[in-house]
């Protein structure tokens, strides 16, 4: 059994940590830690885990945290790097959902969340955990930075194009929509149900804190810089991120179906759809896949791909367990397998 | 392993049952009939399944049906009625999800349907298939009638109240909201997203196919008539059932937080919540829990029983799946542990 | 033209009246306060209002706030309290939503709203500004109470029973589900997208603010005590109240039909509906109307009414406008004829 | 008064016409048709409009027609072609709100609606009703095209940059999001509450119907070939249209905040927002704006537009009652000055 502690369990990625974990038959959720909320029963405050833990929440303290065997951080930036380092010291592997170790650049990391970054020492160590692409250093971390949900959307659906060097002139475009759970639990007026409910609209166009996380990981897969225009936009649904890249290959005649499928297809959750399909973001709703379709527009040769998760799932506590999944050397899928909730 | 058909996959009962019982580990998913899509991949309909099952549609045949362990009705009613004989002559167990079995009066069965009863002499054996009640029977079942939605809400809500004879005027009123998956996958203007979703309304006041049903069951609990008004309402979200009960009980002292926990205590699908609760239909989203909150309001006396299931789930398909471990003699909640999709 | 103060615009009441205001012919609207908002323009808050006003939020100042011919307060409680006498005693009208002075006992205010009444000297000027009870004192009122959301739907659909004495035993539940509009614009993760949406879910059952305010109302109106059973829900929409409500009436032979047909002949507002019908809030949604329709069960001989509204119109805002056309003598539909967004 | 006729009364763009007509204070509405519910009252099936209008549907005829002023067609395709002919013969405008006249090109009209153009004769006297572009051909016109709501959101965005040669390749990229009303009022599986809520997903990547309509417009508006993308996705809401628009740029010096303001100055229904602006499409629910933004992006100097209208009101209906009010004299906003439903 693997020991798991949770620093910080009472926002959405933490609730969909314990859906997860609770379920999960090689895991005893030992600890899990909320400053405000010390001594509320977790099933008080998610009622839907009644019958599931008895857990409460806890002061974070680095000793009982560093007992666990992996603790995952679904905190707000900056605490991972406070807290990370004693946990690694104590023995212990950490799974950081937050966006603390994604950059590898310390200065980069400053410049968009605005305030240093405070751990770069531990930063050489720190693994970015998308398995589709680094399942091996996964395998050996202590460290992982469960990659953001945009990132893992747009990441997933590029790959293929930009690892083969199919692209002449790198200009990509993303632009991706996004359920309102991603902004978080925390009460906000563009949140409210009558704010964000029967209404689309764009936000962040000037430019957004998952956007040099992608442009590190297109970067790595190209081998050169890349050109990426991303526009996220707030959607009127909970859960869900539909990821619309546009790429262009003028007189690219490979095999774009073929590509992809090969691509990914050992891996347990991206599933490329058959030729010609529209993925659903509901077909994703509550389970760790990704699901992408690949089309090439008949008149301007665009390359469109269609990239979706559940941004709580695949793009953030479900991604976070297949992490663990591989580093602990168990199936990957584990605890993972459940399907999508449609409708 | 139990082998397992599936008459009408089509619908949204269908897909969950799918959903369930592609993950649950004593089952084999032998054979899953649809007229309309013979020969459809499943996954191809619903593409939550993908990487689930391989299985197609296929025409409805006795034969291959009756050599299932079970066999699952998850069809409008009628078909039931035609088919469940030569299944259970075939020495399968048949659960029925659709309303062919529930009322024990084949007259009044004609009534609310409008049609003959197409199997009368099934009746007799026809177990009604809610746990809590008759879990005995059930074990011994060879044709189990799975509980409707409502129904399923409502009784258990009123259970503990006329099992101890608790209200000496019976005049109860259950004002039920249901989630607009209720109305089924069939094209219809009104379940249109655009016609049902920001608005409220009641339908059928007049009298709608559940109520005989309810009352039924609230007879056999008292021991004695019942006097009922049902209003159903819709509601705009995709699943769940609110029943929001009322009773009068002037002068009652009892306990009820006690006695429904009581009643409850061993029920691994009713959660009976803290008193003061209150219960939404979100902590059971894709679950098969029941659960309930009482109250007695200060100033009237009314007693007010707050009821939430998941309509597709604990008010159909994991019910079913519930019955068919009874059945089987595998633990009652063997491939239903799901937690609720918070948020 | 009438000369308009709004107190507290930022609320969804607020943007509300707004919208109603600026299409209204014979308004000149003067000045619009919020104090955290001070210099903002209005449209840069509420973009829908782009093009139809130039006014900049401004400190509420008593001065200018009395040099208008009426003042509407859309503020929480207790602001009206300690503005409303300087408004008062300048010579302008007040038109206050909030609950300041809609219940006639500032004791019982008190234990309600936990804190003592501001002005209980003003209290015996101010006229409960339902139209339909009290047109005649709105005429000459100088201070108007606009009744609650919750209070007007269930009042309207319940008047015709208890103005013609028409129920024995007066044991009256009121199951109400409403918008989360009603919560406010304030962030709460209660109001948030991902906690009200797919959900259906009851509060307040032990006791709601406008259970005193519905039972004053109706009272009156019956000219004896009520008890009442008052249970609201939270509904995943943005506007809209419907009201079911029961009242049990053994032997009645009345044509409830044509009694509310009658009672409601002449008003602009109340709409009755073909016997049998099942109104739906989205076909009163952005406008003035409440729809009702009475049924009796067959049964149980349970009277069912089911009582529409738009909170934010006929329960807030336009009902405001309403109370405010007939204390300048206008046309007491002036700038309330939309029709009601559908779908 | 101008005498009004409307053909196909049933379907959403024809409700929303009714909600606009019948405040309109300039506009007599004198016959409404539909073959399949003749005789039925219109506001029977739109409970919205009760006490707005005693209309009852009839079966089209030309000659009653022919005596109104004009005529809308709020039909599918083909119906405008068989009867707009003999409408105009009889002397009537005819005001198209479907797709029958809105290419000019009979024979790719053939092609992309799978069936022979009916009346290409009357082509030549057919005018695109975009007012932003052709209000002077408008005002003489005796048969109007009411261009499609993704043409109105997408054209109205991208003009001042292809009127002012602003792009040097023309690769463009419009990637549109729609509420669920675009798919209109007939009863379909993809519609439902429960298939389309909660979800995301594009839809004909391969074309859509409107893209060549949208592509005439750019040609026009550019005066050469246009490369244009375009991918529509059915998003979980009723009304909207939010249109992000892509163009390259390189090098671009031009002051396009500037340039959109000067463009749209005199426009009384497209609003261009502050520079950095956001707009979403609740800001225009239930008006006939259409608000943009003009972004252009830091790092890879793409020109991003937002463009965002109500699909029903200036994206159909609420258009065909501009053209009307200019084809006859009135006053461009008669009738279309609400205020956007917020929340």
């Amino acid at each position: 059994m693997v020991k798991v502690g949770i620093v910080g369990g009472t926002g959405y990625t933490g609730v969909e940590l314990l859906r997860i974990l609770v379920n999960h038959p090689d895991v005893e959720l030992s600890v899990i830690t909320s400053r405000s909320e010390e001594g509320v029963r977790v099933d008080d405050m998610f009622p839907n885990l009644r019958g599931h833990t008895d857990l409460c929440f806890t002061v974070p303290d680095a000793a009982t945290l560093g007992a666990c065997d992996v603790v995952f951080f679904a905190t707000p930036h900056g605490v991972a790097h406070a807290l990370a380092g004693d946990v690694l010291a104590a023995g212990a592997k950490v799974i950081d959902l937050s966006a603390d170790f994604r950059l590898q650049d310390a200065q980069e990391w400053a410049t968009w969340y605005g305030q240093p970054h405070g751990a770069p020492d531990l930063l050489p160590q720190a693994v970015y955990g998308l398995p589709e692409v680094n399942r091996d250093a996964i395998r050996q971390a202590q460290l992982i930075a469960v990659p953001g949900c945009y990132p893992t959307a747009v990441q997933l659906g590029l790959l293929p194009l930009l690892e083969n060097n199919l692209l002449p002139e790198q200009m990509l475009i993303a632009d991706c929509k996004s359920g309102v759970s991603g902004a978080g639990r925390g009460a906000s007026v563009g949140s409210l149900l009558c704010e964000s409910s029967e209404s689309m609209m764009a936000y962040a166009v000037k430019g957004h804190r998952h956007l040099p996380e992608i442009r590190q990981g297109l970067v790595r897969a190209a081998g050169r810089d890349v050109a990426l225009t991303f526009v996220p936009h707030l959607t009127p649904m909970i859960r869900g991120i539909h990821a619309t890249l546009y790429a262009q290959a003028p007189g690219l005649a490979a095999d774009l179906q073929a590509l992809y499928e090969q691509r990914y297809a050992d891996e347990p959750f991206v599933d490329v759809m058959p030729a010609g399909s529209h993925p659903a973001t509901r077909s994703v709703k509550g389970s760790n896949m990704c699901r992408i379709a690949v089309h090439q527009h008949a008149h301007t040769g665009q390359i469109i791909v269609l990239s979706v998760i559940d941004n709580l799932v695949k793009g953030a506590s479900g991604q976070a367990v297949q992490n663990m999944n591989i580093a602990f050397g168990l199936a990957e899928d584990t605890g993972l397998r459940q399907v999508a909730l449609l409708p």
